[in-house]
């Protein structure tokens, strides 16, 4: 180990557990995603509760994260390159407690949701959750390599997200205007499907987060991430 | 200045501009979150075109904060107190940055929404983002004010706007089962009140945030900040 190497071997350690964390709520938000995902397509309300209670497990590390980066932050007083690594961290985190939340929503909405629920509309779910799950994936293996490129191609997957998401929002005024008691399981697909392109954006700020922890800056902020759906209508066309 | 004072007088300046800064960022977002509901009252589009604008200052300013967070953490290595208002501003801007957004955000279904949109929906939802706008505005005090009670007052807020969203959602499913025209109309005005009930949400966040800078613990998470609409449907009941 060199003069430039950490002299203190504890500290090395302390941030190599960080990147663990994140690793491990990585693979969790991950896989409650796609549970919550299996759940919708299978009905299966027991699935979705255990979601709902396994969620408790993304906020508990996101909180041992927060106390482990303001114990690095305070004891050992980072610098350059391990200052970016605490702060990327802390923002990850925070991502990654979101993709959960967002996972759970889809759990309960779930369990709400009457089995007359348009079949075509879950599968659409399920592929856009399919993506966004990969999305994460391959993020979170960006991060640990500390491989800014493969970060910043989540954006083209991204894109896909938004159009599956704007298209099947059409689809499902159409079901509602077809038919009234398409409504309210209608308007929880909605809101479903708006999670999972939430969760999407999430893992796009987590790319973002691993270019400014690789490079020291932010990449410019040209990503589409607006929702078109704010500019979709049916009727008035 | 005694001895525990900063002895750098520029690094207190640092610190008081980063309250500055939550401070401005704090006002615009709650201003901009207002001039988005008088949008949607008025049926404005080029107000709501100014909203949409004017969320880039707010951007801007969470970027400026970003940048001098990871500054002052690299140059100044703050310790206690001075590290949790680091650590605090870096995640209240982060939470203004996201009332920006959705202020956006409403105002881009604002300029979408037809003439026909139930006008009793429109002031709920203008009630809702009032409240939000004060919630705003008081955690903000509470922020500057280095008081934790007045920041913890908030939750009682926010259970006030989460009890109007759950029953405007009922409203708006009946409006759209009574007129398949209501149906894009009313779509747009649920993502619109859920626009505003997740402001109130990180405002909630923010209050945490007091809390934290305050007393160096986060509160016990027992708010009830689950989104009630969840489990609310018509038909199936």
């Amino acid at each position: 180990m060199n003069t430039t190497d950490h002299t203190v071997k504890s500290y090395d350690n302390e941030l190599t557990h960080l990147d663990n964390a994140i690793a491990r709520m990585g693979g969790l938000s991950e896989a409650l995603l796609g549970r919550a995902s299996e759940a919708l397509v299978k009905r299966d309300t027991t699935l979705a509760g255990n979601v709902i209670h396994d969620d408790l497990k993304i906020d508990e590390l996101e909180m041992e994260i927060n106390t482990e980066v303001t114990r690095i932050l305070a004891l050992r007083q980072p610098m350059a390159d391990d200052l970016r690594m605490v702060i990327s961290a802390l923002k990850t985190s925070s991502d990654l407690e979101r993709i959960g939340d967002l996972s759970k929503n889809i759990a309960k909405r779930t369990i709400t949701l009457s089995s007359a629920a348009p079949i075509g509309a879950v599968h659409t779910i399920a592929r856009m959750a399919s993506l966004v799950q990969s999305m994460v994936h391959n993020v979170l293996d960006a991060y640990l390599e500390r491989d800014e490129r493969k970060a910043l191609d989540i954006r083209a997957q991204d894109e896909v997200v938004d159009q599956l998401h704007t298209s099947l929002f059409r689809e499902l005024l159409t079901y509602m205007m077809e038919d009234p008691r398409n409504i309210t399981p209608c308007t929880h697909l909605l809101f479903i499907a708006k999670n999972v392109e939430r969760a999407g954006d999430h893992a796009t700020n987590i790319a973002e987060n691993v270019h400014f922890l690789v490079t020291g800056v932010h990449p410019e902020d040209d990503r589409p991430k607006d929702d078109e759906t704010s500019f979709t209508g049916l009727e008035e066309e």
